[in-house]
């Protein structure tokens, strides 16, 4: 725990007092978004201290070059880096010609609050000018999720000693970069700033990428709560406009500014509309005024909140902790678009780049499929199918034929942008992940639908990379995977990964089956994929042949399959008998003694027993976990949910506890000393993960649905609801009790180990 | 083979007739150099077709910041460039007001040679302004090996069929740049700009290294032989100085200019008196004159060839080719100063960044020692004798204690300044190759006081690396070395690399032994030794521990020692079934396939066996020769050479000539598609092993020197001499013949086979 300075509450995250070395991370932790924008929370009016400027267009991105591995063959070409955008929610601020600035004034009173529950961002201070002016500020920002082109701002300042002249200068400013660029290049071109009524659009184009993007500003003025309106100057510059507003106020008058702003973008509307698409938008949002528009914006959250709540009582930081997990995936990806995806750190900061990561598909589809409606998680899966024809290219300029797909590591459009080798190349198991998802769509919303009409194509293209990437040794007389990369990315290049191997066995697997459900249950759909993909019975003969014998690296002395050949070759010391002075070892020790090491960055063998568990039995799960467990470091954010769900599993409530405060309040207590950096969003849903999965134990293996809560013991209780086929069920667990209500109008049949149990509609089960 | 334009020839690298597209290959090809500084054969007056400008001075180098891998610990922080200095050499040339440039006007009788017998490069050619005038033009160049400091040139003009003006415009332009950097940085600083009569001085400091460089110029005129002086204008500008002369001639005069030029620098004179240095310098070249200075260079050149040269008869190729990779060699490196050392592309690129790798102890250390005076040999041991303080810092980066050593994989000043973790971190084996260079010239020469005065510093640091860097496994009962890259670097991070687990033991075996010795013959020295070292017998007892339990990977079934563990693994498919279209892997297949792939780049476990032949008797040799060769790719100009002396151990003559084809003319026929980016320098010590070690079969094991001279069918005859402790022994071996020649007044007593001779001084002995 690195920070503490987040004041516990049930529904909002709240810092109380100015300090200016907590303005960054501040940034990261009340960043608002609305899944089709978001943005750090950057003070509007001017601040000279230090400050990481962000604000972001869901799919904008630019093609930064790079300079890694450029002599590999089969290097991608840049890395696709997510982009600053322009500003629209600057509002220079002067008292009696002054300007506002907290890192310059006395300020006192400061109080943030990011309101989860309703989805708005306020701060509220006084600041003491140096010629002693007193102003009282309240602004309130939100992005709307109703008009999701738009945000508005109220800011307010009260005169509270004297009568003299307040001057907001609202602006627009194009002139932006990206903290995170290899080569400090401007990644915008200017194309036309175009100046209105009360209202201003800049049109700028990024570079290379070439996406249009028009950003609004349209502003009105409130004395006192009365509409009132002023004279402007118009300040244009190569890159930016402000329109600049003078007024006389009296002791006690409170002068407010609101101000509609936000993107309209070349991914939805024609780049010779986007000028007049932002008028027209942020008339619309000016029309309904700022106070409707909040309105909408409460009720939107409500309806988010009814499914996707978590409710913990008797533990107020875990209730925070949870809420902001929830909330901040809610404002990443609301599941419209299914051109959009998750990005590791969503809209709230720039590290890690591109925006697609396996994350997505082992971490968030769980999430998502679980409190929205089913077509949210079958976006996401849609938008690797889009993707199909890249991941295809991708595996060809590796040197697959035939069709083989290898989705990318990391993406933007389909094409690989990450940049390492080890990783790029290597950490082929993303590719299992895909087909994974599929499953677990149609397991959990019994749709099967998807196969037949994207999966099955996916799983063929899948398939046929596994079948030509093992390669046969004579040696151990069985098919082996050479030279990958784990989800334990602390090992590279290594041979026979357990996972890796699991989960190209079962993706084969998992074709040959579909394929076979298809020709019997989808005649057409199976003759239209059978002669699009040019699949005959001989190729998939040859699959299964791969399959049927592939390599497990097993010892019979520990009785565990090993994370890859050779892993007994380390010597094995656990991680509590590193000194601490050691730890982190990704910012203590060197990159080649981490990977001879035995130390495991995040689950890995483990991965593969928590995607598989209903495979193995308990014991065998336990004695995996008692070998990898107690050697993993857990410094990645994906692994600590994992090993919490596993614990749970095999009766390891305090295990699983210690495991769960981990992932939980990584963010808000900044465990890692980055939060500056912006947030970990796709292990958000690994926390939501380890409360569902781990300690209400959902599982939905086979078509089943089955619990097993469990809570701590420093819990009162705890509740959740899912959306299961259509049904919302809630669980709710406390110390002595434990209940199933069916808040829907349609049965819902679980399973409680092997008893079966029938929660009817609108009825409660105790048990 | 891709180009074929070079004459063949016995002692000139020759191009008659002038084509554009060659020009890039031949400024490689002719460069110059003198050991303290070279450059590439660069036009003296404009060129404004394609071009590549370089000049080197020996030692200075800029700190150019990598983005690769940044993010991983104990990463250095930059790559160090060779520089591109400052541009001595320019002459503007301009008839009738109409610049002179090869690539405008018509060329006819074009002629380049590079002299390599007495070292210096020539240009004839006849030129046709646009406005008919036609020139004869004829410039020798030469970099001085006696005034290392100094260069020269005579540029002479012919007026062929007009009366009229002639300008020259002599230059220094500070204002050059890199090719090969990251972020476009320009890597010098002007300080002082100083004109003289007909002299000129710019004083530049490299940024960041400060490195401080005088650059001078001092000009001289004959018109038909005869001394002239011209009135001068002087055109100064931010980087650069010229000097305009402008003169009449009549039809049929020859006018010429003498440049000497030249650099003084930082490393070899206070920087305060660089300019000072660089006017004395050009002075005493002045006054010696451009003849007297080239006849100097012929009798210094003459004395180099003395030693170092190689007779082949019956191959005019095969004796060009020989010539010039010893002509390079000397160009290269003279052996004078312990603080230089020999860059892979020598003078002559920029490509590889740094200027030393494991090249110079594995393959060049055996060419200086045989052909030059012991102590240059003994001045490239030291050089990593004084870097040994930061070959421990480095060690202790990667977490090593107790003074234990890794030398930089590239280097400048004894800092890492390579940047892929894969080779910085793992490619260890060079540390050992630190030690075999050691053993290597003890054994040559005889002089074991290197050992006891700075060899066994260096010894016990290494000794300490590989005692800590093993590990033991559990699993094997051995101790294992993880995480390595061998020489073949088509595989990284594997686990007991043959050749690094044998250097590893040797290395520890032999500095014990060592330590054994200088304990009972030096015993002052061993006392100062275990003082500094703090050193202890626990200690070496525990080195031993791992020397004498070391793994080493082995297949019963095939009975070789595998390249690592799991090799089997691989398909073995020969090279020989590769389809051409798929070759040169590292150009055609991306770097996840190479890497599980079979084929190995340049000889691994065979470098080994190359190393210690001693050790293991013929047939051993003859199986892993046969398990290991036809896989591999030879994509390393380290490779063939290797692959060439091994194959006439094992009386494998015609694939030893193949061979032996591949490295002899590597450059010259530009067989990777790169001479335009520079020679390949390092490799060209190994096709003078291919002859000495391979052909002739010389060995020095056990401090005997043993011969056993084979010849390729293709040839009538080869000789060569080597430098044997004091006495100079020439080999002459012909289809027929064989005979040595004792060219000293010391008897040497050689072995062929098991049959001792001695070769009386100043005899011949016919065998």
């Amino acid at each position: 725990m690195n920070i503490d300075y987040i004041v516990p509450n049930d529904w909002s995250i709240i810092e109380d007092g100015f300090n200016k070395e907590d303005v960054t991370s501040s940034e990261s932790l009340f960043s608002i978004g609305n899944g089709a924008m978001g943005q750090r929370a950057n003070f509007e009016e001017k601040y000279s201290g230090e400050t990481f400027q962000g604000s972001y267009i869901g799919g904008i991105y630019y093609p930064d070059k790079t300079r890694v591995g450029w002599w590999k063959n089969g290097y991608p070409e840049y890395f696709a880096k997510v982009l600053n955008a322009p500003n629209w929610i600057g509002i220079g601020v002067k008292v009696n010609g002054e300007e506002l600035d907290l890192n310059a004034c006395k300020v006192s009173d400061f109080r943030r609050e990011l309101n989860m529950k309703e989805g708005w961002l306020s701060r509220t201070f006084k600041a003491t000018m140096s010629d002693r002016e007193e102003i009282q500020v309240t602004s309130i920002r939100f992005l709307s999720l109703d008009i999701n082109e738009v945000g508005a701002i109220k800011y307010s300042v009260k005169a509270l000693n004297f009568d003299g002249e307040v001057e907001f200068t609202p602006y627009l400013d194009g002139g932006i970069v990206n903290e995170d660029s290899n080569y400090d290049e401007f990644f915008w071109k200017i194309k036309d700033i175009q100046e209105g009524d009360n209202d201003a659009v800049i049109l700028s184009e990024t570079l290379k990428t070439e996406f249009g993007v028009a950003t609004g500003m349209k502003v009105d003025f409130q004395l006192n709560d009365d509409e009132v309106s002023f004279d402007k100057t118009i300040l244009k510059e190569d890159k930016s406009i402000s329109y600049q507003y003078k007024t006389r106020v009296n002791k006690g008058d409170t002068i407010s500014m609101i101000k509609f702003g936000g993107y309209c973008q070349s991914m939805n509307h024609p780049k010779e509309k986007l000028i007049e698409c932002s008028q027209k938008t942020l008339q619309k949002a000016f029309d309904l005024g700022f106070d409707t528009l909040l309105e909408m914006q409460k009720k939107s959250w409500a309806k988010v909140w009814e499914t996707a709540d978590i409710i913990i009582e008797g533990d107020v930081k875990a209730q925070q902790a949870i809420r902001f997990n929830i909330f901040q995936l809610n404002q990443t990806y609301s599941g419209e678009n299914s051109r959009l995806n998750i990005g590791p750190k969503g809209f709230t900061g720039e590290k890690y780049g591109g925006s697609t990561y396996w994350d997505t598909e082992a971490y968030c589809i769980p999430f998502y499929m679980s409190t929205k409606d089913k077509d949210v998680a079958r976006n996401l899966l849609k938008y690797r199918h889009n993707q199909l024809g890249k991941a295809i290219e991708n595996a060809e300029k590796l040197g697959f034929k035939n069709g083989a797909a290898l989705y990318p590591m990391v993406t933007m459009n389909g094409e690989e942008c990450h940049n390492e080798w080890e990783i790029t190349f290597e950490e082929i198991h993303r590719n299992g992940a895909m087909i994974y998802a599929i499953y677990n769509y149609v397991n959990y919303t019994d749709d099967y639908s998807y196969i037949p009409e994207y999966g099955m194509e996916v799983m063929i293209a899948v398939a046929r990379f596994w079948h030509q990437r093992a390669t046969w040794s004579e040696d151990k007389n069985k098919y082996v995977i050479l030279g990958v990369t784990g989800p334990n990315e602390y090992e590279n290049n290594i041979n026979n990964n357990f996972y890796t191997n699991y989960l190209a066995k079962w993706c084969i697997e998992y074709a040959v089956e579909n394929l076979s459900k298809l020709k019997d249950e989808y005649a057409d759909d199976f003759a239209r994929i059978m002669s699009l993909t040019k699949l005959s019975d001989s190729e998939m003969e040859s699959w299964m042949k791969v399959a049927d014998n592939m390599y497990f690296p097993y010892s019979e002395k520990h009785e565990v399959y090993l994370q890859q050949d050779g892993f007994l070759d380390k010597e094995i010391i656990p991680v509590s008998q590193l000194p601490k002075s050691e730890r982190p070892i990704n910012q203590k020790w060197s990159w080649d003694r981490i990977l001879r090491s035995c130390y495991i960055k995040q689950a890995d063998v483990l991965q593969g027993f928590y995607m598989f568990e209903d495979r193995f039995d308990k014991k065998t799960i336990e004695k995996h976990f008692d070998f990898y467990e107690p050697i993993t470091v857990h410094e990645s954010s994906l692994s600590p949910c994992i090993h919490s769900i596993l614990a749970v599993s095999i009766d390891r409530m305090p295990k699983a506890y210690e495991q769960y405060l981990r992932t939980s309040r990584l963010d808000l207590d900044d465990y890692n000393h980055e939060v500056h950096e912006g947030l970990h969003i796709t292990s958000m849903a690994g926390t939501w993960m380890s409360i569902v999965q781990g300690f209400g134990g959902m599982r939905n293996f086979d078509g089943k649905l089955s619990f097993n809560p469990q809570i701590p013991a420093e819990w009162t209780s705890y509740s959740f609801k899912i959306n299961f086929r259509g049904s919302t069920l809630k669980v709710y667990k406390s110390q002595t009790e434990c209940k199933f209500i069916n808040e829907s109008d349609k049965d819902v049949e679980i399973y409680l180990g092997d008893e079966k149990i029938i929660v009817s509609s609108n009825k409660l089960v105790q048990v």
